[in-house]
């Protein structure tokens, strides 16, 4: 039941994503962009000034006539996020300013030797503290993470490729950060899917979904313009739908999960590449592939079926207008694609998947941190003043 | 954006579908249960009365101390709209008043030579037209259909059971009707499992999957208080998702769907019924399988298997708090719930079946009818005054 501010609450909510999501704007640009009266976009700009999120600049008249109207922009210096994220390979972690203005970065390599959770814990906090030298004053914290993470509690439940099992991250992070700041975790497939939407390839699109993996196969769900995350926030997991139960024994301790039959893994064991060798393999493939060696070209067929297979199933599920390839399969995707849209439509209706388009991610690596700042910012951007 | 009379809006759709939804309430009853304060809900009630939406009794005192407050309800002699069904096995119509009042209903079966559009838009027309004597004023129309619906333009798009494609199901009503009423269409699973969110046994649950069947094998997604549509309406196929690429043609031209391998098909297949005995056969195999009958105990044992191969993957993707049973699944619940819950585990993952509950429907038959009805309100309750 709605409040008797909720009007000017709504009000501040949306010129503020506006200047987030879509860069300065003069105020006649925003009065077109939100279709808010001038007055109230001047009242509502000066209690966003007031509150710190924006700063007006002077104008720079551009030689039309009548008196130039001064440059809103989100405040990227004083409002400020740190995004951190737990992939298999690698960590990350970003400063990230209102806007979108990413202010320092970092990514680490890491071996399987430093996969425990204190290890883990211990490394991100080292990469929290070079990034917040000279320190910041933090909005919030976001965190991706590779594996099922229990939304509300801050929890991963399971990050098979990792060897985790229900690892409070959020507390042990914020116990080594000692910053005082709000953490909230997220599956980095859903955050990817996020950002794609808000600043990638799916960008305005209200229904995506987005297919990523480098170890194992993850994705995220975008459905009428929201986070598909489910009762606890293991939706998303496309990975794991059982596409060949006579199949392999996949990680997850099932059979057949589609994670088994696309992904690095199985395309490393069917370009008869050895197992571990990685992305490195996979560039190897991929330049055998472009050279016309026979195995390599087979094994990316073999792909593109089992990606049809599956990927037909998920459009029938969720009705996607745009499916995006993350990861593995954004590198992938100029050697299956042409295999997977002839094969599509023998595994998906042809109602689900006559209409999509499948296209390589735009934010590529970036995907998880970026959205994993998104959702940091999330609670400024619901309670701007 | 937000106009400045929203916050009355949101406050007159919040008190209407408290009544819709939850049934006649004092004015006492209305403050406690939208925390809004007493001068404003007899504002609201005031304004919703004066609109003919609701109608407030003289209150019969409780012998407790004070002036009894009147029953406020809402108004289902006035507020009435025209639910319809078209099923692969029936057509169904019923008149509802806002409050969930069935006024009439009617139920008819068909035959196989009824299944054209003309013969279906005729049948239609005139169960309508006896629900419809004497006249009554309507506020909307709902149709649900076994068939996947492209929501905006109100196209049946595929109804494989009918041999439907690209049907203006809409509009040909309308045109048969004539009584210049709004129509709006959705797909049977989506329409039912919004009904038993609302008013069944998902009463109150924000994440829940429907699978239902009858000929056909359908289903339905609320997924954070919202039905799952996709891009075109077109969500929820869950019967098309590729089980067992190995397996067996499905009607809609795929191959291994796991509508092949569960649903009243599949099991009398097993259990070495006639394909073409449809429920009263499915009643012998259950009857058999209470009295011991080894085919038919193995029959089910099968048809939990699949259940259980085909679930797993759909909780990892969409992590419902609780799965409902419809239809032909619904009547089976009991014979092969142990079976599915032992075997869930071997293909979903922990995290998404540990927590899961599996019922059956308790609105059976007439979801996808309740939920018409409540797709034809929703312009009433989205705009109540």
């Amino acid at each position: 039941v709605a409040r008797s501010d909720s009007v000017r609450q709504t009000n501040l909510r949306a010129i503020l994503r506006q200047l987030h999501l879509h860069g300065p704007a003069s105020r006649s640009e925003l009065v077109l962009r939100t279709g808010l009266t001038r007055s109230s976009v001047a009242a509502i700009v000066g209690e966003l000034a007031r509150a710190g999120t924006v700063i007006e600049e002077p104008a720079i008249s551009d030689g039309s006539p009548g008196r130039p109207s001064p440059v809103v922009r989100a405040d990227a210096g004083r409002n400020v996020v740190l995004a951190l994220e737990v992939a298999v390979d690698f960590i990350a972690g970003a400063l990230v300013g209102l806007g979108g203005v990413t202010h320092a970065a970092d990514r680490i390599d890491r071996r399987r030797d430093r996969f425990s959770v204190e290890s883990t814990v211990a490394d991100l906090a080292d990469l929290a503290a070079r990034l917040l030298d000279p320190p910041v004053d933090l909005a919030g914290i976001g965190v991706a993470v590779a594996g099922l993470v229990k939304r509300p509690d801050n929890v991963v439940a399971l990050a098979p490729n990792l060897g985790w099992c229900d690892v409070p991250l959020g507390a042990l992070l914020g116990d080594a950060l000692g910053l005082g700041i709000p953490i909230q975790l997220a599956n980095e497939g859903d955050l990817a899917a996020v950002a794609e939407t808000l600043r990638g390839a799916a960008n305005g699109v209200d229904d995506v979904l987005l297919l990523s993996g480098e170890v194992g196969v993850g994705g995220g769900v975008v459905s009428g313009g929201r986070s598909l995350i489910g009762s606890a926030g293991f939706a998303g997991e496309i990975g794991h739908v059982t596409v060949n139960p006579g199949g392999r024994r996949c990680r997850c301790g099932s059979t057949g999960c589609w994670e088994t039959e696309v992904g690095e893994g199985s395309l490393l064991r069917r370009a008869k590449r050895r197992s571990d060798s990685g992305r490195r393999g996979i560039d190897g493939v991929l330049a055998a592939a472009a050279d016309g060696e026979s195995v390599a070209l087979a094994a990316l067929r073999d792909e593109a079926h089992w990606l049809a297979v599956g990927l037909g199933g998920m459009l029938n599920v969720l009705n996607p207008q745009l499916v995006v390839f993350g990861g593995f399969f954004g590198r992938i995707h100029p050697f299956v694609i042409d295999d997977l849209r002839r094969e599509l439509p023998r595994w998906g209706l042809a109602a689900t998947t006559a209409g999509v388009d499948i296209v390589p991610s735009a934010l590529g690596l970036d995907g998880p941190l970026i959205g994993a700042a998104e959702l940091a910012f999330e609670p400024l951007l619901g309670h701007p003043a």
